[in-house]
């Protein structure tokens, strides 16, 4: 059993890639949940909606989120009422963001409603919302305060971010399973995610941080930068807000403390003596996912480093 | 100005006449929210709803409700997870009860909803719900006390009714205006919605009946009855569930308190002597309104029988 570590876009490829070079039964996908926010009222899960749809073959690859050949007849009406249309959510997705929020209400658990919703559409793999408590990604810009989404989609993160924090972390605890998982999983992966938005959040829940530290399995991470800029999103950016170089070395150093590998990029084979000297190994190879042949190539490669 | 009494699409043909006829700003309309539920989390409110898109120009007149040219990809979703699909809830339907629900859970009154609705769609018309507060038709039939939705969409109203209540009418209060605009109409017009479970929870919220017995001005209604049997739906069966008798006499009899005159089918003129030995007048007319010509023909008749 592998457990997988990750936030949306970036590391549902590699979940992709993973899930059709092994048995899906034998992925835990333990996912972030910092980006979560709510819109029109509605409870929505961005990086498990993106893991859970591509992982049941209806995700669209293109633009990397929601559900392919989606429509937005509501969205278009949410916005006559004066609703934000920033956030783009098809009729189908919405279908899901109202089932979330209906059993919420109703006392169900997040972590029990993403595998009610995982399994309804048909995914093998088990996902696992890094907590069921609220942990809110929050960064500082010269605009204020505000939620990833925000940054992201509705602002085009062309703020630039003074510093990021995990709200409500401390109090909060891993959801069910996540522990247990990571203790008992024969490797963990942690996908090519933003190492400050996707992947600092699951880190900031109490306890997981100090599993992956105490597993003897091996740790293996994939560089989501290669040379100073990230294969996409604002991940360099970040990185550079909250203090660490924006390069693989930087993420070899932001995840030293419990990482045993990290595989870069081609083009950053030179930071490998920087790598190593801090104790954790390193794999050249290309990392790009672009098609889906990429995607199981890179699985491959992240399997080979396990041996 | 003209108050109209009305529940959904009985009630929609009429009041869509009327808006043709006369400055539909001289309208003031009270609708039934007896009927209203809560599906999938959402707060619906079909008959608020129904009147609404009609007189804005974007209801399905041939379903009698929802919006025209909608889809339903969302309620197809809801379905996979599981979700109730006999309400047929389209995409762009969808948007209404989603803004309903956000507004009203951030406390904003479901009269102050339903006006800022009717504004964005463009309806010069007053909407006001009968009650801001729950007032809830409880049906009692062999297979228990069901909602109206129910009985009337999901079960085909094929169960025979015992008894119909009105569950927290007596500690409801008339909405902000309802009492006000019946004091000061020029007229009342009572919709040929069921009496049953369209008219009857309107007058069951304390207040309202008796400003109707009180007023000078005329109170008319359009029978929803000709000869034995509803122009729609259960309203015959309900009549006698209820009580009455299933006629355009019945009718008569159960608004005779504050009714000056009815409007009943030219088949139904045999009960004329026994209706207005009641103290109501009548007008006999056609009242089947199948056509937009048919909706104005009896608003015009209606007007005239307030001369």
């Amino acid at each position: 059993m592998l457990v997988v570590l990750t936030g949306g876009t970036g590391g549902a490829k590699l979940v992709q890639g993973l899930s059709l070079e092994i048995n899906p039964e034998d992925l835990v996908i333990v996912c972030n949940t910092g980006d979560d926010f709510v819109l029109h009222g509605l409870q929505i899960s961005p990086d498990l909606d993106t893991i859970t749809y591509t992982l049941a073959g209806i995700g669209d690859a293109e633009r990397g989120w929601g559900i392919k050949d989606d429509t937005f007849a509501a969205l278009e009406m949410l916005g006559r009422y004066g609703g934000e249309t920033w956030f783009k959510l098809g009729d189908r997705d919405l279908a899901t963001h109202i089932t979330r929020s209906r059993l919420l209400r109703e006392g169900v658990s997040l972590s029990e409603i993403t595998d009610r919703i995982r399994r309804v559409l048909g995914v093998k793999a088990t996902i696992i919302p890094m907590s069921d408590d609220r942990v809110e990604t929050r960064l500082v810009t010269a605009a204020g305060e505000i939620s990833f989404q925000e940054y992201f989609v509705k602002r085009h993160w062309k703020d630039e971010v003074k510093e990021v924090s995990f709200a409500g972390a401390e109090r909060s605890q891993p959801a069910p399973g996540v522990l247990d998982a990571i203790r008992r999983a024969e490797a963990v992966i942690v996908c090519p995610s933003n190492p400050v938005t996707s992947i600092a959040p699951i880190l900031a829940v109490p306890g997981i941080r100090k599993v992956l530290q105490a597993t003897q399995s091996p740790v293996v991470a994939i560089s989501p930068i290669v040379q100073r800029l990230a294969l996409s999103g604002p991940a360099h950016r970040l990185m550079a807000a909250a203090g660490h170089e924006a390069s693989a070395a930087g993420v070899a150093k932001a995840y030293a403390d419990f990482l045993d590998t990290i595989i870069i990029a081609p083009e950053d084979k030179d930071l490998k003596e920087r790598i190593e000297a801090m104790g954790v190994e390193t794999v050249v190879s290309s990392i790009r996912m672009d098609s889906l042949d990429d995607k199981r190539r890179v699985a491959r490669e992240v399997l080979a480093s396990l041996k």
